[in-house]
């Protein structure tokens, strides 16, 4: 196997600008980004990772792959709905590459899959950070990201554990995996429903999620979506590596004991409040098309799919700009 | 049958003070009024009504049942979630009268029975105005008001067609129903569903709600709704006045040919917008009590009953109110 000396990042938002940013101080790192400003600041400026650590890295960028040396390795880390546009970009180039992918959710590794032959690492991140600006990011919360290889294509282990111990030796943390599905599930299926019901209840990840003693009460909605989607799971025969209630339990009793310190505002709420497109299509609609190759019923991932799918059509409708949101307008009509 | 000549309104938000001002033309008014500054304004300045009518109507108000004449009828015109304190205040008062609700939802007439043995008359409205202070309400939706004897008491339809005269007479509009079941559970079916889903996805009522086209289409999740309510009001023993998916359709029809100028803000999604409390628990909530009454599944209801009152939970949390929307924080992690 090719020792791998050259890394290409495409898309530098938090989670691209962290792997870049620590990579850089172990390989070459190459950054391919969309706006020209944006690499313009990248070749003047460097990288700045603070938080978890204290970094400052050198990086080539560019929008266009062509003025790009070849690399080993290229980590997309887009978001879900940009992938394509990612893939598209880098048709034709970096032929020696394994393309590692690190988006939320199902079905980015396909789309990749049409625009090259590169062996495919999937992944499952958990490492969240704040972008400050173009050149200077902030590591929060030091998790691992977990690797395996795509069993659309001819990645194999042996490479990907070359991949986490690049990671590993970077700073930053990974664990490979020879099946990654009972993994990716898990979060799968975790996010499914979390993210969806705080993108539409505009309620933070709380205890509430967690709670089932009244027919009202928002963890029984929790369950009843986890429970379809296990069944789904099984259906299509992926056994998972931990259960999502337990993960839901836990993650909601953290901080202090009977307190209600733990709040955590998911990626989709966070996109909603920002009226940025969510990830809706590859986590909770993608438990949609799995359901349906299954041939199985998943009335409520369905129905959490379609609530997100029309809190983003609220946003262009133009009623909704101009509205005002007077108190004392109303009537019993419905 | 004695004559109606005197009328007490409980509650004159928007509703009540069309009943008020309307009835002042043909019948004594009272109004009974939570705030005190409230009363005083009435019996200082009447109550004045614009848009469909201009009139201007002396009132008696108080905040004390007691300084109250007796009347014939009672309106409640109070917002479900308020039936309880507004029943709790005439308790032991107004022995002649019978009572009419124009509650949205199910089950407000159960509350006022615990408080007294007033004939109690159901009432549907599909009135709509803009109150624009506490004196002066303008009338907009100019629809009727459809009223039947409560099984549950002792009101005779006899009454119930004096009751409807009266309005008739006093420029409102009503219609009398010897079983009003039918006409209550249609728009029931129907508010259960349009509204609770506007008040999560922030989408007025507009086309989308009735397109059915691909897997994500929001009107797969409202035909779907009404379909489980619907076969709980069979199992009920209650057949519909009027199909609910037809209303949908139609409502949504509405306006130019082809143009999207239709988009109603249902009375639950400006709650939500205000932050004020909903009345899910009588609309929504009802259909799920009245299925498990008939031990029968409700997983959609059920589902967007518990996502509305997570919405209204997310307004108490201090998160919520200090939260940042950076654009920028984010994450993988979920």
């Amino acid at each position: 196997m090719t020792k791998i000396e050259r890394v290409c990042v495409v898309g530098a938002g938090t989670i691209g600008s962290l792997f870049a940013g620590y990579l850089g101080s172990v390989v070459e790192i190459m950054v391919l980004t969309r706006r020209e400003e944006h690499a313009q600041a990248l070749n003047q400026h460097g990288l700045r990772v603070t938080g978890q650590a204290e970094l400052h890295t050198r990086v080539t960028a560019s929008t266009d792959p062509a003025e790009l040396k070849d690399p080993n390795l290229v980590i997309i880390a887009t978001k879900a709905f940009s992938v394509e546009s990612s893939a598209q970009k880098i048709q034709g180039y970096f032929p020696n590459a394994h393309v590692l992918m690190v988006q939320n959710g199902l079905g980015c590794e396909e789309i990749v899959k049409r625009y090259g032959n590169w062996p495919i690492i999937s992944g499952v991140s958990f490492m969240s950070g704040t972008r400050h600006s173009d050149t200077h990011v902030e590591y929060e919360l030091d998790t691992p990201t977990w690797i395996g290889p795509w069993a659309g294509s001819n990645a194999t282990y042996e490479y990907v554990l070359q991949v986490a111990s690049l990671i590993n030796h970077s700073g930053l943390k990974a664990a490979a995996y020879r099946d990654l599905l009972p993994h990716q599930w898990s979060k799968l299926i975790f996010n499914s429903a979390i993210n969806s019901i705080t993108a539409v209840t505009d309620l933070p990840h709380v205890k509430a999620f967690a709670k089932e003693d009244t027919i009202a009460d928002l963890g029984n909605l929790v369950h009843a979506m986890m429970d379809e989607a296990k069944s789904i799971a099984t259906e299509r025969g992926v056994s998972l590596a931990d259960d999502p209630w337990e993960m839901n339990v836990k993650a909601v009793g953290q901080g202090v004991t009977g307190g209600d310190t733990y709040a955590h505002i998911p990626s989709m709420l966070a996109d909603v409040r920002n009226r940025h497109q969510t990830e809706i299509d590859w986590i909770t609609g993608a438990i949609v098309r799995e359901a349906a190759k299954a041939e199985m019923p998943a009335p409520y991932h369905e129905t959490l799919y379609r609530l997100v799918k029309a809190r983003e059509a609220s946003w262009s409708l133009s009623i909704n700009k101009m509205s005002n949101h007077s108190a004392d307008k109303e009537g019993i009509d419905c």
